[in-house]
Parts: structure tokens; C-alpha cells; sequence
């Protein structure tokens, strides 16, 4: 990959990415498609509120259809008609957080499939193999994820294991990549916790086995917004200027611009359309729920200042009324809403960083936004 | 409206109808659109796949937002921004089989609605004004469904009472109308069982009080086929022959291709869109189960003939995949595939009609669509 920093405002940064399929303007979000689908929507969709790069998610997908369906398919972009940028996750934040078993063990992790109870062991080098297979843009490398809680012995212990899986996801991926000759790009992602010194540590042993960019793993996982600012800056601090950084699984407009502010370039997270299928929208003016009795004859869009399908064509009132009767449109305007709203968040943080102005529109974003809970 | 018959094949015929929210070209197919969005889809992907008109429900609505809501939305298009035309149902069929108690009076039915448990009484004239308010372009009289296996004494009731308030409906359809100068068609419905002489009965008394099309009610509620053909034979043969014939309930092809062959010009059903939320796809070759295990490998559109945009776009694999995973994709992307069928089968009966070939496209279709229940 191609990354380059047009323009910086502090250590907030602007920046391009060249991907195989397609630019990549940062900082940007993207959207979650775990099991191959951004949930309710359709890949005409997603190009239409320019999403330039989505996420998949290589347990999943290894899990069902199964990684050979998809490369039979020809990769993970045709068997779901996505034309753009895709960065796949490796599977280590699931197979910690979603498998009713795992162990790690030397070379990997032994885990239950949620699906069907079915014994597996993941290792790195299967890891990076899958999302070869998948065919991402980005490939992640295998990590174990740790919650917020965990006292520092098994941060440690932790952290010391996604180093070691780090150098042994790089040396699968040099080998394949001499083999196959694609274009796909590495990151590499910086564990250790709530603890300053441990991440220090794997952020510089990443930063010297060197990766096409670099992740902040770990976060948003119940710790203090404070702490999660925290690490982010002292992390940001000590990635390289040249290379993209994505902060993963943060989705929450006020906590991706201060990111952005620390110098994060690339977003993920499924709050914006869970949040949707449960029936908050973002909005200009903060969270609105869209079941609230008044919004019953409200015939404006659900954001007079939203460009997106939903706002162009359909009230409050229809919408709400949609939920109310549990009609599955209801989630796809409110998916669609919802994600529209990060891709311009982003954009508008784009253009103010380009302009020197991103500190003033943030803050101006914030005062609106945060100045209640739900709209009153 | 404006009928207009271009073209008869046998009994079958070619029509166009001009409605106030453009033309229709008969035979239609009506997508069911119940709670104010027909299941899953927007407006706009029920233009691509050529809907002329849907159905609307006055039952429903007037439950739940309320008619009062969409009146002052500025009517059922605009509340779910449908810039063609909607038919609406007059609650009849509903308050008889949705709800937990319904008692008929004199003037009208006591019933409780399904949502809340909340007492109603529904006379003709409440309907038809529910209709009236709800702007559709054709409105349905206020009639009296059985179940197939009702005694005649009791089916004979129930006629009366429809044919006492298809009197009341038409009566406060005219004073709407003077009053408002709106441009709503109103249709007779006829019941009368499985029995021939209330059939016969119910339609002449209807074509007497005569209105701007008639409907065959309370077919397709359990009966067998073949009843349900010779009544609508029966039916047709007794209905004028410049006027619009509306065989309610009704949307499985082989059905359709039968009744369009003894004269029927319209249907709805919810079949289709239900039955793709099921996994079911109709494809020319018959009904495909699109969780069928080997199809996990299959790289084509579900029908190969198809013109749909799941078609076009996705393969069965993906499909499959999404059902399998309970991605609501699946569930879109099979009800435009079977509604985008429907339409597509009363587009070339309507040719075949017109090229007076109606009985060779039937038979070549049927043997075809019904050579397997399921593909084998």
C-alpha cells in the first residue's frame, strides 16, 4: 500500500491511502460486515454513502461459509459484490471474546466454535493464511485480546504472546506473499492493556519488525474513557509518522474525534448500526430514538442536515412507525442513517484538519452534539 | 379510473387501467405492503422491479399509526413516499382472521384489536372513510371473510352482510366523493363460500348496485384447488366484462396462470414476500430452498433468467450464506428476487395475451415451474 499525509493539524492527520481496490481518504470509518454483510444493507448501499473500505472478519468467515467457499468464490470482494477496500479482522478479539472456550497454548489457540461447539486451533500462520484466502486488502495479525480488568501478570502474558504471534503472522505473510505475488498489506496491532509500560513495549517491538501500519487493540473493551484517550495518545506518540493507524472498535462520535486529535487515521466499529437495529439514530443535534411517542407526527427526515437515502426520503413519523410495527426497513433507514452520519463525521473532520481548523470543529461538533443524552 | 380491455385470448385479457397515480398494465401482480412498506423493501426497490401498484391495509393502519397520522401526513403515498398507486384493503378479511373476538352487529363488527387488546367497532362507512382518509386509488368495500369449511347457513349470513354493506359502502363512497373531488375508485367483493348459488347470488346483486371493479373474496382460505378455480370460472363469467376483476389473496403462479385464464385481471398476496423470508425462491425451473447445503458452492443467481437485482448482483452461495448466517440481506435480496418473479410472469402472460399465445405460455410455463416441488 501507498500512504501519504496530505496535511497535519497538530497530530491530528489527513491522509490517503492507495489500497488494491480503491483510495482510502483518512481518517475514515468503516463499516462492520462480520459474516460478510454490513448488516441490513446491500454493497450498492454502502457505495452509495461512500463507504471506501469495510471490515471482515476471518473467525467468522473461517467458521461459515468457511474460508475454501470464499476462495472458490474467487475472494471474500466477489462472493459479497463488494468492489471496494476490505481490512479484515484476525480473529483473535472473537475467539477471547465470543467462544464459550479457548486455550492458548504455544503455537496458538484451541477454541469451541460459537456455532456448533466444533474444536479448533487457531494460530497465526492459519490466521494470516485465511485472510490471504479471503483476499483482504489489509490483513490483521493474530492477537489475544484481554478485557479491560485484567490484572497486569495476564496483560503481560497477554501482550508477550501478540509479539510473538506478531513476528510469526509477518513471516507467514512474507512467505505467501513471495509465493502469491499480491498486493496486500500487513498491520500489525499494539496490546498490553490498561498498562503504560506494557504497551510502550509492544508498540516499539511492533514499531522494529516493522508493518504497512499499525493498530491500537484492545480498547473500548469497558475501561474509563479517560484511560482509552490515554493509551491512545501515548501510543500514537510512538508510531511512526508514515504509517496508518486504526484505533479498533471505536465507533462513538465523540471518542473517534478525540482519536482523531491523537493522530488516528482509521475507525471500526458495530455501534453505529447495532445502535440503528435498536433504534437510536445519531444525529447533529446527539442520540434520537426513533420509537419516542412525539416523533409520530414529525414529517422531517431524521436529520435535516443528513444527505443519506433515509433523510432524503422518508419522515420521522414513517420511521418510527416502522419500528413501532417491527418493519425490517426500520433498520435498514436507521443502518444507513446511522453509518452515513461517521462517513460524513469523518469527512468534515477531514476537510477542517486540511483547512487547520480541526480543534475549533470539533469542538463545535461536541457542543452540539453532547448537549443532552437524547434530543429533549 | 379508466379500463380499457387492448386485447382478449380466450377469456384472458390484456388491460391497461388508468389510476390517479399513473397506469397499470393488467394482468397485475400486487406486492402486499400491509403496515405501510411491503416487507423488507423500500419504495425505490419496488419501482426497479416495475410495481404499478400496491396493496395498503385499512385494518392496520387505522390501528396502528392511525389514520389520523397518515391523514396528516398527507395520505398512505406520502407517509411511505410511493409515488404510485395503492390499493387498500377494507379491514374485512382482517378484523375476521387477525383478531381475538369479533362480534357482527347491525351496523358494522365489534373486534379487539391484535396490538393492544383494545375494543373497536368497524362499520362500512368507518372503512371506507379509513380509506378515503388514507388516499387510496382504489378502495375495497367493507365485506364479511369466512373459512373454507363454514356451513352454507352461516355463508349465507355472511353474504347478506356483505352485500348489505357493500350497499352502505358504496352509498358513503359517493357522499366522500362529492364532497372531496377526489379521483378513488371503489370495488365490490364477492363472497359467498364454496357454495355456487351465494356466488352467483353475491355477483349479480353486486354488478346490480355496480361498481368500478369487483373482487373474488374469501378464495384461497383453505379450500381445495380445485374449488377454488371452477368459483373463479364461475365468478368471471358473471361479471362485466369492461370492468376490472381483483381475485384477492391470491399470488402462487400456478394459481395466477389459472385464474388469469379464466379472466381475472389483478391479485395480491403476501406468498411471495413471505415465502422468501422462509428461504424459498421461485425460479422457472420451480421452487429452490436457498438453504439447500449444496448450493454453498453454487456461483450463479438463484435464476439464471432473472433480470432482478439480487440476481444480477449476488450468487445462491452468498444467498445461502446470508440465510444460513441470519443476515437480513438474505431476506431482502429473496423477496425482490420472488416479487420481481410474480411481476415478471404477469408481464408475459399479459404478451403472450396479447400475442394470442396465452394457453401455449401457460402450459410451457407449468410444465416447467411444476416439473419438481423442489429442484432436485
Amino acid at each position: 500500500m501507498e500512504f501519504c499525509i496530505e496535511k497535519t493539524d497538530g497530530n491530528a492527520r489527513a491522509g490517503i491511502m492507495k489500497l488494491p481496490h480503491g483510495i482510502v481518504h483518512t481518517p475514515v470509518f468503516m463499516p462492520v460486515g462480520t459474516q460478510g454483510s454490513v448488516k441490513t444493507l446491500s454493497s450498492e448501499e454502502l457505495e452509495e454513502i461512500e463507504t471506501e473500505i469495510i471490515l471482515g472478519n476471518a473467525y467468522h468467515l473461517y467458521l461459515r461459509p468457511k474460508t475454501e467457499v470464499i476462495k472458490l468464490a474467487g475472494g471474500l470482494h466477489k462472493f459479497m459484490n463488494w468492489k471496494r477496500n476490505i481490512l479484515t479482522d484476525s480473529g483473535g478479539f472473537q475467539i477471547f471474546s465470543l467462544t464459550t472456550l479457548n486455550k492458548v497454548k504455544e503455537e496458538g489457540v484451541i477454541f469451541q466454535s460459537h456455532i456448533d461447539g466444533s474444536y479448533h486451533l487457531m494460530t497465526p500462520q492459519k490466521s494470516i493464511q485465511i485472510q490471504y484466502d479471503l483476499g483482504a486488502d489489509i490483513i490483521m495479525c493474530f492477537d489475544q485480546c484481554i478485557p479491560a480488568d485484567v490484572e497486569k501478570e495476564k496483560a503481560t502474558q497477554a501482550m508477550e504472546n501478540t509479539l510473538r504471534w506478531a513476528f510469526l503472522s509477518k513471516k507467514e505473510f512474507e512467505r505467501l506473499s513471495d509465493e502469491l505475488d499480491k498486493n496486500q498489506s500487513l498491520f500489525g496491532i499494539v496490546q498490553g492493556g490498561i498498562y503504560h509500560d506494557l504497551r510502550v513495549k509492544c508498540t516499539e517491538e511492533l514499531v522494529n519488525l516493522g508493518f504497512d501500519g499499525y493498530a491500537i487493540g484492545g480498547l473500548s473493551v469497558g475501561e474509563e474513557k479517560d484511560v482509552m484517550y490515554k493509551i491512545t495518545e501515548l501510543v500514537c506518540n510512538l508510531l511512526p509518522f508514515d504509517k496508518p493507524r486504526y484505533l479498533m472498535g471505536v465507533g462513538v462520535p465523540e471518542d473517534m474525534l478525540n482519536a482523531i486529535e491523537a493522530g488516528v487515521d482509521m475507525f471500526d466499529c458495530v455501534f453505529a448500526t447495532r445502535s440503528a437495529r435498536n433504534g437510536t439514530a445519531f444525529t447533529m443535534d446527539g442520540k434520537l430514538n426513533l420509537r419516542r411517542s412525539d416523533l409520530a407526527t414529525q414529517f422531517i427526515p431524521i436529520d435535516e442536515e443528513c444527505d443519506c437515502f433515509a433523510c432524503k426520503n422518508y419522515t420521522r413519523a414513517y420511521i418510527r412507525h416502522l419500528f413501532k410495527a417491527e418493519e425490517i426497513l426500520a433498520l435498514r433507514l436507521a443502518s444507513i442513517h446511522n453509518l452515513r452520519f461517521l462517513i460524513n463525521l469523518t469527512k468534515r473532520a477531514r476537510e477542517a484538519i486540511i483547512k487547520g481548523r480541526f480543534k475549533e470543529f470539533k469542538l463545535k461538533f461536541l457542543e452540539r452534539y453532547l448537549k443532552s443524552e437524547y434530543q429533549s
